[in-house]
């Protein structure tokens, strides 16, 4: 896609790399930014060539400073000045908000909830400051590797707004309820080795270093692997994580293992292994993914 | 509240005290210290001057050595001689129980509900002996600071009964599964260097030092930061630890974001910010919560 | 029960043990394999001198390698050749699966969640290889001890299959969400020091140790604790796990508390600590669990 004006993107070696762009605002995330991020998702999952996404930032200033607030003091007051879509205003005649309006919807949450989708691993090479919503869009991501020099807050209560991008959902399972408290009670902003030791980051890595580092995960994790049971593996851990009983997974993986295991990448998955050789995998995401329900039965917001 | 027998309480610097004070007992919990303990987590919600709250016990032996056996081996025994509430008893006339009598309540649970609906930050700070519903009741607390004097033991298999005080739910998402059943089956009593280790515990401090330890973390969380901001991600973060899918918290969060993103608070935090000031915020949590659905939809006991 | 082909069982000093007994394939899993470890549970579980499990493998090579491969590249696809119990065959009279149909079954799952059931603790000595459903059989173990030359693999990614046994649903639990992905993702082999480094294993034992050590570790949780006491720990905390909220868990516990409050377990508790000596315990698990829902209200599959 050559119209994105917020974002870069990449594909090489089976891996598409999405550079948040706006080096001099140090990639301050935008509406805009989240439609073309949310569209080179798409791309990605689109795309069988493939493997995995890398997402990090312009510039060595910042991954993501958070929202823009050139727009000042009224940046986060949604219902002023928008331009609605075709959901129209969730004001009432009255002026009173109307709370279950389908307008209402966190951006940052519509993000989160694409990465949550995606059918291929993804990597967040944090190369600066991540902020705000910069640091909330990465929880959804599988990996978070981080510059030696990264740094990280979830400043909401030093704004005078709230935990957003789903990250009351993601944040306390990332690193624990506590220490997912303690960030963001305190909004400060920490350090990437802080951020490496509560099991925020899983790697520290120098600057230099970091694209490589991540690229050479995204290998680790897709050569050699069958690409379908890839995404089905990713779809699955994420939705088990919140299941409130095993019997949901089990109803779910119990349709996949049997679907999988009629498939051409079954039988090439064992034959390979048998005769010690990498496999070759003829299935593709895009084609072969199983479609029976569950397997999409995310809840809509209603 | 000055009628209170089994606790004392204070409030200094926008920090709650709550002293669990029957010191030549353990500060062993009752049915009264369940109930004038909730009631001061009424008074520190109701009490806009009040940031935080620090819960600690009496004394330099325990922090609550758990329920009081001075009844002696009927002590569990809830249905015999019990003085019933209007709820009344949930003895059939042919002495049989029906479990799911409204009265059949576990009143460290009851407890555990209380602060877990808190909406002020919760600091334990363990100053010795905390065992059964003396450990259990520091789970929905968000920090566990302890004496590195402390003792710590989920008794319960060794007394008869069973695991209380919503402890269940709380203590497999704060250390892991493996390490919560380990302590709640052998119901050993161990030492505050484990429970720093096993992730029970946020830090050690030497017995002097605790207080102090907690009033700083208690400023750290609360100066400089919105107070409907923090009351309401205190909420939707142990409430997201829970949902079952992102896209749960995604509802709350949209209508949270919203609704602070047009208050008094996200203005004065996006110009304090862009000023270089710490921010002073007007709003309140006696008046400012918002109060659209979801927000407050836990189910009720049935 | 003498007449099981491919596991060995012992029970001695209240310790049930359960040996993966087909050591010239490396202990490979079958389906027989599979309905004689759900018999021998049921034989655990029924049998009140028995206290705790412990799950290994024979020989010295292998736990479990995984699913049998001598069947070649059809082993995974189950519609094929399989002789269909009396719930009958999901294909379609067209060729096409009703993916919805009971038969539908993955046979590590069902597993799994017999094992999810046990009323004593399990305690998996992991000998060598666990690979594939060798692994994520132990998920549902309380404890995995394992030999420092263990290996571990969640290989499904590499066999052109999905993560399976309700792995989606215990792995992320027991090692994080972001670790389960990149075991699952890269499908790779590791170490018995890798998986002690992250969290899927409790400790590392010399081979000639490790029984010794699971052995010990199963007297320490039971010896002393009271039996009806553990198995409903057992049951209540890993159902705590998933409940989406800390209600469901109180609900559950206040029925529980009552129930063993008013106990002969609950008087022999309270008066042997009472009188500083050991419990012991007359309630029998066989006999004296209570029965109220919503104790054993798991969902069914369907």
């Amino acid at each position: 896609m050559s119209d994105y004006e917020t974002i870069l993107t990449d594909v090489s070696e089976g891996i598409f790399t999405l550079i948040l762009n706006r080096p001099d605002k140090m990639n301050a995330f935008t509406g805009r930014m989240m439609h073309e991020m949310c569209a080179a998702f798409d791309e990605a999952d689109a795309d069988d060539s493939v493997r995995a996404l890398i997402v990090t930032g312009s510039g060595e200033r910042a991954f993501c400073a958070g929202a823009d607030l050139s727009g000042g003091a009224k940046t986060f007051d949604y219902a002023e000045g928008k331009s609605w879509n075709e959901k129209g205003s969730p004001k009432r005649d009255d002026g009173s908000m109307d709370w279950s309006h389908p307008s209402v919807r966190d951006g940052g949450g519509m993000l989160s909830l694409r990465i949550f989708n995606s059918k291929k691993p993804v990597i967040a090479a944090v190369n600066g400051a991540a902020v705000g919503v910069g640091a909330t869009m990465t929880l959804p991501m599988d990996f978070r590797l981080a510059s030696d020099t990264a740094r990280f807050g979830f400043v909401f209560s030093k704004r005078g707004i709230v935990p957003e991008a789903a990250s009351s959902w993601f944040l306390p399972r990332v690193v624990g309820i506590g220490q997912a408290l303690e960030w963001c009670y305190s909004g400060k902003v920490f350090g990437a080795e802080e951020a490496h030791e509560k099991g925020l980051v899983r790697s520290l890595h120098p600057p230099g270093d970091l694209i490589d580092a991540a690229r050479s995960l995204a290998h680790e994790l897709t050569d050699e692997t069958a690409p379908v049971s890839v995404a089905m593996a990713r779809q699955m851990l994420w939705r088990g994580l919140g299941a409130p009983h095993p019997m949901v997974a089990h109803q779910l993986e119990s349709r996949a293992v049997w679907s999988r295991g009629a498939s051409a990448d079954a039988k090439e998955g064992i034959e390979s292994f048998l005769e010690k050789r990498p496999g070759e995998y003829p299935d593709r995401v895009s084609t072969d993914m199983p479609h029976f329900a569950p397997w999409m039965d995310d809840p809509d917001y209603t």
